[in-house]
């Protein structure tokens, strides 16, 4: 057991959710490194300071160059807005230091690409934390286990709808590309297209802001999105992106047929896991619903019992376990930049295809 | 109450569908017009007798002009394989006879354009059976009621899984563009998709073939296809039609959002509509389950308990209502051959899309 | 195929189910009697002439001695109220004329014995339509075949709400114990637990009054009701019967745990049956959501598809196809008569043991 | 922000959840009282060593005595077996150190009232997490703000199937009353049950063994268990207990009938709360599945997105947080031991029922 000291820049949602699972990680998963949270960074020394009392970190900054220069600082978490990933992420590469990046990886697709380029040789991991659920894991090994056949369809969509609501203020949020909904919720469900399926080939997209106007001003950034897609495999796919998406709330959501079966998943319900197999006599078949349990990857290690439920923070706690045995052993542990960089061409494909109106080769973005 | 002589031709799924209906619709709607089994014809003579014992016809025959032209014969039904279609419906609007024909209307987008310029004046319709579940119908009035506000995404599917097992043989079913899953399974869903939300402006769409050969031979048609649109009125939307979607039985389905709310329907649990409305405190928000009874159009007639259910075979009776209905008025009845023309529209405009690999102009087509 | 005169006692919610039944049976099931829908009863003379226009029989009367005399009228349906049930049921017996009541047999203990008694020799029929559907007659098989290993507990409720505003006045369904909770609803989930576990041994009950006063008057029946029973095979159940359960519409819904697994259903979702099985890995169990098709009893008849659904009005369909086989071969068609008073049994065992609060034997009733 | 010194006796299934949740706790809800994992027993020295150094304690031991007279150990959770509760419980008591005690309180009702007794003045608090869920808090204010009216009727389980299978050997769980469904499991509904409707004033139940022997020995306490009960306030309600209810992982579901509305909620789906509410029209109304939120008790403090969902571990970290504040405060927080002795007593009541086969007085016990 070794200590390792932890930076994060960021106190908000995701700057919280990983100060939580770093003081957490080391007792749920037995870790060899064990954190210990060193600095917290924020836009403001207040906000810092709040941040560092409330989460438990030994010092607090608003500079985040004095993160990741400092020596007790072993190891960087990027929670904070997708327009400095960039320049954090570089800085502590230049540093050799370990970094965990969130979702979106850069701003735009340069940002990713120039931040994956960085990170080779270095200990590097993406933030994308939906598909490390129980569940979702067990659908990828399902998968791979051919248990389903060969994969004929997909479907995804990530769904929110906290922009639904007309009458809900301009932000920060209606503006910049990497702030819409291409930029902000799709990454996560292309990261689980390509982490289920593969690499997408070709995509023909539409992208449109629902509502233009909000009180306080026009939003230039994207409400909802739709592709169709071709996988490098073959499989044909579609997916759907909303942030005004009334009545879905975490609507992380695939099908997926196969030859042999099929798979559905609602990140709403997400410790169930839907399995169809075309076997057996007709009149049994149905899809089974399996409740994530000890017998799922990464489950056990948060409750004994079946059934019993991970949530939200867990997923976080999972990635945290990732990012130290990444960081223990020096090799790079799935998701890294690279499947960033991946998710960031798809997301350039669909703005391109969506303003040509026409099909695109994702190999070209 | 007056009688009136019911010719059907084809004694198959549908034309038992029908002759069931026929039966029971009187009793079930107190129907003006009463309906009189006349006359089945099927491809033998002994074919058509099976189903006239069988179904309680007075008459059989196994030639479609006798059963048009015969005096008796005062209305048709077409339930015979779409090739038939046009003959038999120009056949009987030469003798002004109402005809009611199965979906899809023609067997191409010509037998459609020829069959609703026939039926002009004449009383014809359409047989959309899905869209005439309590559950749809109700589904319409919320969507004119304005209840979920200004439409802004639409997704439907219509995915059946009798083909997903790449062992089971080639069949006539397996050939001819109007017998695969874009002429035989889209047209309910498409149908819906206008019905719902309006005429489809533009699509961009994809159509193949899983398994290009069975036991038995070539596949000749399409095994499923999906398409991206824009509607008249702006809503986006994504469609998808399999007949090899591993364990989906019945998979008519759609979520619509809108500005106010949203509808989630799956024809698989065919007596609930899902319905969210941005209305009350957040803590109380969600997707409301109704369940159909008789405070939802056509239910009350088919049992005075809410919940309780109707099933496949009731749809075909609400249609035989509304077919007498058109009969006995002279006005026709949505939906209509125009109707069906309006699916076969959208069928040629995706099969043309998928071909050039680009967004059409439906009206084009 | 032979006609039949067939003769329905009440013209309301069950006699014109029975009638569109009888109408539409012959078509869907080729039944080798074919009903003629002779004549109908109801109270006065308008409304059985209304019943007779709307329904399609060819005479009707006010008088149901008239009706059960009459020699056109080869087979008696009861859908009139209970009380009324035992009267007709002897009076038909007489003349040797086949019977189908409706649940419950008699308005009393007494008068279901006393029918049952009659009915011996006679072809006879009791109104337990909701275990014919397609899923429950699987869950029975599923049962016999051992599937789910040996029985070791079942739970069964009859849930609605149509009593569950205390604003809703009092009517005739508010006074007498035979229109009450445990004499309307609770019969058809009695007779499943029976048909589904077997003979119920032993059981203590609660049964009571939830708005004692209701506009127009006092509630002088029960408004729900609840028992722990032991079965004869050593089984152990519980059960509730409620029509003040809010939200519950057609709540009819079982659970049932066995050595090797488990079968839920609930009547809101009736074309849906729920197994799980204690097979194969942990990983991939789950309950599995079987949808009903032409791989399940009696359902091919109504439609080929799986997942197409029946409805209500289909059991009564189901029903009648029994009731006519019965008549063509003499012997009786479960259930019988005896299966009422089986049910009458446990009702009035439910009523004592509420009354004395003790556990009671249900053979002593 | 001060430090306090937390002692964990056992290290097993639920000594891990209070370790992790003692971890997280303070980053989680921003504590006054930040814990220091200072010392943990276990049975052996080498798996109290194998404890400290996973969940990264300061110390081990295992002599619980040790730990609880150590004075950096200033606040004890006990999470080793039910007969060790007492002893413990006393000890720490003694001291006047805060005691927080896994259920069952006690391994009998003498246990718990001893313990109960000992409590008076001191900080205590028992470990009934299910009831701490959003869901279920919520679920307790909206009957208590009066949105479903008054309740009149109540079901509750907690069904699990870790001992359905019955090839499963029999161990240390299948002996000792306080080991079995009725001790082990039954605790959580019950107390579930007195909070959600209050105190239960008579009941009549059966208890009993399903696989009285198992490979390796006989089986001397109870598999499964069921009563129906009388609360207090007048409404009715049943439960069931089992750990042979194959297919149940974690069921922990409770229906609740109230007046004006109803709500059903399934722990295997925690993260939904289903409420019915009798307003509006007909036509509109049905269960609003409704997915937690920060709009919902102590959701926020996870995350801020709704619909993100919680799981078992955070239920730990909410009662960790609610023991931290009673320390803080002085002020008990429920639940307290004296809940933990209430459900003991209905517990009692059960055993004794289902002996005397009878109706028996909660408040005899
Ligand atoms: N994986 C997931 O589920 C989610 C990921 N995210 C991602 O996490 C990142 C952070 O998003 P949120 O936590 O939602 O944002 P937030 O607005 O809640 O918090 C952002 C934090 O960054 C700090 N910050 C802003 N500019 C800074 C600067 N120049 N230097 C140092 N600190 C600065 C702010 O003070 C604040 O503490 C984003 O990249 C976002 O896309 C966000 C939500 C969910
Ligand atoms: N609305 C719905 O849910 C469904 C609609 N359909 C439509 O119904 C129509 C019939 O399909 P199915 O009933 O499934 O076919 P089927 O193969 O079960 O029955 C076809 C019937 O037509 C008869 N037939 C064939 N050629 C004929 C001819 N030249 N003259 C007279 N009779 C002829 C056959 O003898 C047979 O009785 C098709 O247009 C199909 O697309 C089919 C299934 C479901
Ligand atoms: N199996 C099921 O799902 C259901 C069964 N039932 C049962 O069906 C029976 C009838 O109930 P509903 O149809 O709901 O009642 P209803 O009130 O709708 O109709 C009763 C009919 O009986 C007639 N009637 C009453 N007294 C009569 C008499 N002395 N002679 C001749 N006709 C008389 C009335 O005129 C009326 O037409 C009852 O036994 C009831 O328990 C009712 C509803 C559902
Ligand atoms: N709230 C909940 O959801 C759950 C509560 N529980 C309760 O938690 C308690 C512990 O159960 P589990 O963690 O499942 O048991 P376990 O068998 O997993 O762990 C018991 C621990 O107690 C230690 N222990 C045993 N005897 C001891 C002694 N005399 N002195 C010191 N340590 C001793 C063992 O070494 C072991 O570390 C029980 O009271 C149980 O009823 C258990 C599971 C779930």
């Amino acid at each position: 057991m070794t200590e390792i000291g932890i930076g994060i820049v960021g106190g908000g949602y995701m700057g919280k959710a990983h100060a939580v699972a770093m003081a957490a990680v080391g007792a749920v998963f037995d870790t060899k490194l064990r954190p210990r949270l060193e600095m917290v960074c924020a836009s403001t020394p207040a906000s810092a300071e709040r941040y560092r009392a409330a989460f438990g970190f030994a010092r607090a900054t608003d500079d985040w160059r004095v993160l990741v220069n400092d020596p007790a600082v072993q190891a960087i978490i990027i929670a904070s807005p997708q327009e400095t990933h960039r320049e954090i992420a570089l800085a502590a590469f230049a540093l050799s230091k370990p970094v965990f990046c969130e979702k979106p990886l850069g701003a735009s697709i340069d940002d990713s690409r120039a931040m994956t380029a960085a990170a080779a040789g270095q200990v590097n991991m993406s933030g994308f934390n939906y598909i490390r659920t129980p569940a979702s894991q067990f659908a990828r090994q399902l998968i791979a286990d051919g248990t389903i056949g060969d994969i004929t369809w997909f479907r995804g969509e990530h769904t929110e709808d906290f922009f639904a609501d007309p009458a809900r203020p301009a932000t920060w949020r209606t503006t910049g590309d990497a702030n819409g909904t291409m930029g902000d919720l799709a990454p996560h469900m292309i990261n689980a297209a390509l982490a289920l399926i593969g690499p997408i080939a070709s995509l023909v997209a539409m992208v449109e802001t629902v509502h233009a106007t909000r009180p306080g001003g026009t939003v230039t950034n994207d409400d909802h999105a739709q592709m169709m897609c071709r996988f490098a495999n073959g499989c044909m796919g579609q997916m759907y992106f909303s942030r005004t998406a009334h009545g879905r709330k975490m609507g992380y959501a695939y099908e997926i047929t196969g030859t042999k079966g099929a798979i559905r998943f609602d990140q709403e319900d997400q410790n169930a896991l839907w399995l169809y197999r075309a076997e057996g006599p007709e009149a049994t078949r149905g899809f089974t619903k399996i409740l994530t349990g000890p017998a799922h990857p990464d489950y056990a290690a948060f409750c004994q019992g079946p059934g019993h439920g991970t949530g939200y923070q867990d997923q976080i706690i999972i990635e945290a376990r990732d990012f130290l045995r990444a960081i223990e052993t020096g090799a790079p542990v799935w998701p890294t930049f690279q499947d960033g960089l991946d998710v960031a061409q798809v997301v350039a494909a669909t703005f391109a295809s969506a303003q040509t109106k026409s099909w695109v080769d994702v190999s070209k973005f």
